[in-house]
């Protein structure tokens, strides 16, 4: 990307990104700079909040942070930064993400993580509200925004059933 | 208020108010302008489209929308406006809210609901989530949301426990 | 279908067919005269809303409504007409059901959801209960589905398990 | 009641009238003519099986069947009538419904039960359904209903949040 | 089987046969005299009162009924029969069995059906039981289930974990 | 008791009393010689092992084991003695019984525990379900069976809804 | 307490005491140097992490930690630290400590947590846990140990049911 | 292995290997002398039991104990020695482990399980917590175990997302 992310994507390995591209595709689709990368709350705790320390200054205006099973990275960003917080809960191998979604979505009172729902609906709908957010300021993503719930309403009138 | 609200504050029925006014607390207490009503989705559908289709024109950022039970509230008005959608489970009476994070969080892909934990800590921090969002363009509010981290980060150290 | 239609389907999405159509064979197998399209919740909010306005004038007397994940269609069409509202939980990716079913069960006093089992059982079934309604009234209906219970008795009487 | 019932309420014990006496009431001001009466279908397997053999003959249109725990009137009614059986999942002790809810919803492809929500809502909201269906041939009872609708509106926008 | 049959083991379809002919094989392997057939409470109402109204006179000490989803099978062959009842929740599609469980065990205060485990584990362990029960009285049988129980260890003691 | 016992109720706890009372009180009800004892797999494992080492060469012909949380009692006696055991789960603080209900009824192929439901009902069935199994062999407790079978029908009958 | 702490008890907040403060007695009892305080993972970061990244120069042999819902506390600080952590759910206000119990058992392979049962036995058994992985190295904490488990034992066995 | 072993890996059954065969590798990349074998706690109760009472005198530090469904072996080896237990979930075939995680999670007051991940996640962490209590009194094995951290985090950091 040229311009300069205004968006990160982040989650806890490469085995999110089937999940997390989702969210990648709809910024992109958008035309909203973006930056996505690997950033393990575990395995990678410093390097986590210096990216949380960081998101401010380095203009993020919003983090889109995907998890599976215990799943911290978005809470924990959250922690660190008053830029908002985005969670995707990734669907987990035994728990099928349940578990994923109660770590992200039960937070205390105070620190705020805006959830979405399972899986790969749930990483472009943090992207589609994330660009909700940036179309309050910019009319332009507002007229693509309106433009793509109309084809989205029309693709969905159009969809036939054999036989009706 | 006296200003004109950026922020509606909705929800399903007058007995969510105990959960859905720690919202409003934490927006009062910000200074952002807001409006709390009574929105059924299920009682009042018509006024309910109503609010999602005026909510640009009227000047709304963000709805915050708190239901229990089968919560249509948030997902509804998700689908008639592009202002952006927060969602608050309140808790049922006999699924705990099980149900209400069930309705609100699996939204399809395509129209997002960001989501926030059940209850009372969900109503607060989707305040906190959208006043992080308007603190992005507003240097004041982003100077209020550093002070309230800082005292309810002071707050929590200094908690004793009895006998340490 | 030549007769006009008493019995509307409806879904969100073209991929509920799959369980749909167990309604619509058996509502074609009964010779109970319906249609069947997509009305999604959340992309055609219009179009549903005047579905379901249209719904009594139409000579509808039954609309099953099939929808996963956070399924609000059946629940959002009761809300918007008086004709009896049958709801198809559809199985969804990763809670397998859960969620769709609490979205329509779970509704508040005041505007009711008849729910069947997730899935297609659940949509046949739906169909079934519409036609028991209409056999009130019907006696040639009402004799086919005293036929169709004892076939199907029938048919499990005759069940063979191997070595017994 | 001084009418011929046109439907029955019957539950597993008379401590599910806190929850079915929803049922009843809704009927009551509908003018709907019924009864109510314990009908356990563990500890009177043969009374219930009577019952429903003698719905139809008895003028029954509905049967709207509470129960909990490993609630199986519902769907055993359903078995030996084809009057179509509204089931309400009566809270249980321990697993407040849950167990109720499944063992009424989940009935296998041919016999159907229509299912509400657990507890009182669910009990009034059978009541609301079986309503709508005598309305479709009642055109006093319809308008009834719609005035109903209007009603419960009303009083949901009259609803007032302190302060605002 | 040359002897008449002292233990039942019924079930709600054919399709339950993969699970529950692990009851038949125990008890074969036992040389238990017994009898398997499909017995649906919601398909044969009337054949199932009728074979438990006459289990005891048809000589049978022991009734295993396996079933899935709304499992009310083995629960209404109790209300019918003071011959003892092994329940066996047969695996569902969408809610692998946690629906069957929960229709089968949770049976109010009166009525008891011993439950075991949801699927083939629990088919094989209702067979266990009953014979353990046949086993008091039986010397012999008591015997085999000792050298079945010696045999069993004996198989766990000699497993080899590959490299230890 | 004068009588030696032939049913022993065992315990995890004396706090597991208030449940497995309800079990005492219908062998009492019934005249079935029984004893009752606190036996914590925990924290008597050894008592706990010759307790069913000793089982069945002291005459008793079923065990009633209740257990709460991770409750390993049932199956643990079960893996120690070809007497019959009985599994009552004890509703837990936190999770209601669901850990007690999985941790005795999900045992593997091979050693069974009869599960009934969770709390005093559970514990009440499961006296119910050993004298089922007695009766087999006695006439007298076979005939009580019957009277207090239709006994209790006859007070579900006699149970009346107040206004009906 | 005067001897350095070599085991540390942390928790989300001040309310987490009353659960919390099991761990705290039992460590009491068994003489072993402990300290405790309040570290919110989500309002004291950096606390945390420094409290973690020192946590082995400052002698800590095992850090018990306890949190409620989001619970990110015991894994954040295994993240940061190769000092054994140890997890306590503490119950959640709706959800009862599910979300707690999978929000600090899930963690991914790499950053172990050793978790304990939800609220106080968690507590207590934490702080157990601690003192036998203690004992390995002090021969008097191991006997002491003994002792505790033979008191325990001795205290069930002579607990007394009434009327037994 | 020619070291005498300090770690005991045991599990119900060979089908466990495929998930606790990560406990073993991860000690035998630490060079941690260890043993594997099957100790099933229903078909081997004794073997079970004189495996915990020699744990001690046979040198064990620490016992992995993996098992599934109404998993006991973890909670009873805690309840026969004061050598630590480490529990790992098995995942079940039809409820994917739930089951097995309650029942070795939720031990009474008085006996801990450490319990870690369903599935090969809790059987490598269980390994690396047992490491991480060797490497308090083992500088090279706490040398070990911080290159394993840095290469882990490392090898997070590494990861490429295709096209960013």
């Amino acid at each position: 990307m040229a311009k300069k992310a205004i968006v990160g994507i982040v989650m806890g390995s490469s085995s999110d990104w089937d999940t997390m591209q989702h969210a990648a595709q709809m910024l992109e689709q958008f035309g909203v700079a973006h930056e996505a990368k690997v950033l393990s709350a575990h395995r990678m705790p410093d390097d986590m909040f210096r990216y949380a320390e960081n998101a401010q200054s380095n203009g993020l205006q919003a983090i889109i942070a995907g998890a599976g099973g215990a799943a911290h990275l978005p809470g924990m960003l959250a922690a660190k930064t008053i830029v908002p917080i985005y969670g995707v809960p990734v669907a987990s191998k035994y728990l099928r993400g349940e578990d994923s979604l109660y770590s992200i979505v039960q937070m205390p009172k105070g620190i705020p993580v805006a959830t979405f729902a399972i899986g790969e609906a749930g990483a472009a709908n943090a992207a589609l509200h994330v660009i909700a957010g940036l179309a309050l300021h910019d009319a332009d993503l507002a007229k693509k925004l309106e433009v793509f719930r109309a084809t989205q309403s029309e693709s969905a009138r159009s969809m036939n059933l054999p036989g009706y």
